[in-house]
């Protein structure tokens, strides 16, 4: 017998595998199975490995299933099922499809008698707390969020997706003179295009394509069209050697206003080695929220805006009011 | 009959004061009466004005308490008497005597059916939070934090009480080279003094003392021995027309490692105007919290750790869920 959080991890990319790591970071949780739609045989880790169909055996000897699958496939499809039979963390960060995300797993959790903690990551996650904090507390005010530097996996999916594209990164980028502008305490109305801009590392097929795709890039709505963007051109290798990071990070600025004209800022910034595994860190945190609300009797979908955050921490409440208070 | 929150001020100072206009700030409230100790025709404002000697006539018309008074004496004898009788916030803000003040606010609050929440400001408060989910999330990592600029009542108090001094202003400023090199993730070991130092602004009654109180300042131990600290005599004049203001700030800085030796920085800082306006808007927004816990049936003592902070919001989950997460 263990008093240790047993931990599942779902799904073995960069996610999961940061799951894995940070686990070992945090001596009150213990790693039970990592399950997978591959064959398990072919999972390169020291950790116990289970394919996923097999994971209804699993239903008393795990905690918490950490979700590392993608939103905008995996999780839709996964939580649900999962949901229905653990209890779950997953980092969903599908902005406009949360609320019907909310509504899937918020029904099943309380049928199930389960506990789902959603969109826990960094943006939706701890920027949202951030915008949240500083709404109420100074709402004659403005928030406004940075991302980046870092690669934006849908942009760069995007410009994948053009004619004679072998393949491609973008980098979201924050504008100095807009940061700059918000900090003076100017609440300029600033619109996403208006406060980044984004550089693209394209390799095309065939050099001859390089002016159309350009030009395809730069008026692609909803994606670039409005940015300041610049594409360059370079060979996969120079790809693969020189954008291969995982670097990423931005912020929640707001700025507001209290009696006779006082104005104030907030600022919460995150600057980043390795996105999947700081988000996986953060999943890791709330997994011992979540199994703390389980054993409460607690059941549904919980947001960070939910949680007391006491729960992120193996400390007891007398622990935390003396050393960190 | 109104639905609105109906808030009670206990004292007025400039926290109360500060209240008072935030509340103006936010149509879900109400503010019923100012509680003071002085004679309340002696009290410039519009709003409503009791002596505290009648505080319990006002047990059904008040919501919640937000109590106004000084950690040093003020709260540690008013809490107790408010709290057996009203919901509670304040911004009590004595770091060690927390887990005493704690435990006497609990037992009374439980016993008398209230919710107290205590220790709300920005440190202790947003401070203690930023250092609680940075801790958690990234458990392989230090935390710094930082005060300032802006003044300090302790350390000005102490300078006023060496003989000779008239008035005294101290300004604590954080050091530029150890934010750098923190932000560099280099996890230097850096006690206060050394991330700070300390400006003093002295009016003598004396000139001739001048010399002696500046070394009386420098050794004085717990306050200003082992700081870098410089001393500038004033006179009075100038220390009303130049030191009368009241911006403040500071910031927590968290740098860890997740596996494979990636860095990651979490930053939060404030950077105030108005340090005690900006104190009361937070202990406005945490009076919605204290009502909501409150028609949950939920007693005792709560810091900023164990309160769901969607408490703070006047919107619904939904809402909150669809425009802030």
């Amino acid at each position: 017998m263990t008093n240790k959080i047993r931990i599942g991890i779902v799904g073995y990319g960069n996610l999961g595998r940061g799951v894995e790591l940070a686990l070992e970071q945090n001596e009150d949780f213990i790693l039970e199975a990592i399950f997978t739609r591959r064959n398990p045989s072919n999972i390169d880790t020291d950790s116990y490995v289970v394919h996923i169909d097999e994971v209804l055996d699993y239903r008393n000897e795990i905690d918490v299933m950490i979700l590392c699958g993608g939103s905008a496939s995996d999780l839709p499809e996964q939580c649900p099922q999962i949901a229905a039979n653990f209890n779950t963390v997953d980092s969903f960060d599908n902005h406009g499809k949360i609320p019907e995300y909310f509504n899937t797993i918020d029904r099943i959790a309380k049928e199930s008698d389960t506990v789902s903690l959603f969109s826990i990551g960094w943006d939706p996650g701890l920027f949202s707390l951030n915008r949240l904090m500083a709404q109420c507390i100074l709402p004659a005010g403005k928030t406004y969020t940075f991302w980046g530097k870092g690669v934006s996996q849908g942009h760069s999916d995007a410009i994948r997706r053009i004619d004679g594209v072998r393949d491609a990164i973008q980098y979201t980028i924050p504008l100095e003179e807009a940061i700059e502008d918000i900090r003076a305490g100017n609440n300029p109305d600033l619109q996403a295009e208006e406060r980044h801009r984004r550089v693209c590392y394209v390799v095309p097929y065939d050099s001859k394509d390089m002016e159309r795709i350009e030009e395809e890039i730069k008026s692609m709505p909803g994606y670039f069209l409005g940015y300041d963007t610049t594409v360059h051109f370079i060979t996969q290798e120079e790809l693969i050697d020189d954008h291969s990071n995982m670097f990423h990070g931005g912020f929640v600025i707001h700025t507001g206003r209290t009696a006779e004209e006082h104005n104030h800022r907030i600022e919460y910034g995150l600057t980043l080695d390795h996105n999947p595994q700081f988000t996986s860190s953060v999943l890791v945190a709330f997994a011992r929220a979540a199994h703390r609300l389980s054993l409460e009797g607690q059941r549904g979908a919980f947001s960070i805006f939910d949680i007391p955050l006491a729960y992120l921490s193996p400390k007891s409440g007398d622990e935390l009011r003396k050393t960190i208070l």
